[in-house]
């Protein structure tokens, strides 16, 4: 599918078909969504896939009982885990670079986010994973799937369902699936609202 | 182009194709970005396009003197203004909705943003522009072009050099152009490192 038509055709769906997605699916959209740029090659995030029916349940309670986390086949949340990423900064280094660099980051990085609380690398990772929310809704349209990112959530009570250390943040969770309703249309400011040249 | 060919081929670029941008594809990039989703639809971004030479030539200095903003035939400032949302959230209301709805919500979104300091609103608001990022960041790409997102700068002297009030957050700013580089290939944790099903 085209990016213009999966942008323009995406919208936020609450009711879904009652049918499986299939895991190659799944892990395409994933793959595409992690192609997302990400300052310092980070990639805080980190992803889990509900689809058991009694974890859907459980997650549908912690989820303000959203009707499209029931509905939904599959629910994504979208986790950010500053912490594990900085313990293995190794794994964020890009091979062909020169050993002078590699060993500069394995440094830098570390001491850049160390002299920051936990709070503060906590939110910059939340930022660099609304990147990747952006590119993963594109990414399940354009595999004909629809999508109802949500924000309304009890994130402590979702750590404890799926034993997330406290640190670990969660910036949005997605109801999956192939669309039973229209949706709304969009209702976006015009472009001379919101741009100015210069 | 497809969305899938739109990701892969994405790169941050440095080194850019000396040739001007026609304004109707930066206006089609901007609505293809600006069709992201919002919360309650607030829609906080908003975007300056800098392709005039003198401004960009301050840009540079605002920005790190990063290569990619001297480079570029356009520079585009991401930025999230919650207080001019808040103050105007009209207009972000669907027209189709109810009448009770619309009521409901200028009362309650305002109410619930008035709970907040105007930093923890700021920071709402940075994280929603950053799923617009995703999008447009993929937007530019599926016309063709190359870009670069970058994050170190001098926000202060961005807002001064532009005029923006000191609320006025900027989540990024945008290289964009015609790649005159390859680039890096993408380094990403595999799936298995990052996804767990449930």
């Amino acid at each position: 599918m085209s990016v213009k038509e999966a942008m323009e055709t995406r919208r936020s769906i609450r009711k879904y078909a009652q049918e499986p997605i299939p895991r190659e699916d799944i892990e395409e959209m994933l793959r595409l969504a992690s192609l997302a740029p990400s300052a310092w090659n980070i990639q805080p995030w980190r992803f889990i896939v509900v689809m058991d029916p009694e974890k859907k349940r459980e997650l549908h309670l912690a989820a303000n009982r959203h009707p499209q986390v029931k509905s939904a086949p599959v629910v994504i949340i979208l986790t950010s885990d500053m912490e594990d990423a900085i313990a293995h900064i190794e794994e964020c280094i890009h091979p062909d670079m020169p050993e002078e660099g590699k060993q500069w980051l394995k440094e830098t990085i570390p001491k850049v986010f160390g002299a920051q609380s936990a709070e503060q690398r906590g939110q910059w990772g939340v930022a660099q994973s609304n990147i990747v929310l952006g590119y993963l809704l594109i990414a399940i349209r354009s595999l004909g799937y629809d999508s109802s990112p949500m924000y309304g959530y009890n994130p402590e009570r979702i750590r404890q369902l799926f034993d997330l250390p406290s640190h670990v943040q969660i910036p949005a969770i997605i109801a999956i699936g192939k669309r039973a309703e229209e949706g709304h249309s969009h209702h976006r400011h015009p472009l001379h609202r919101i741009v100015r040249y210069v």
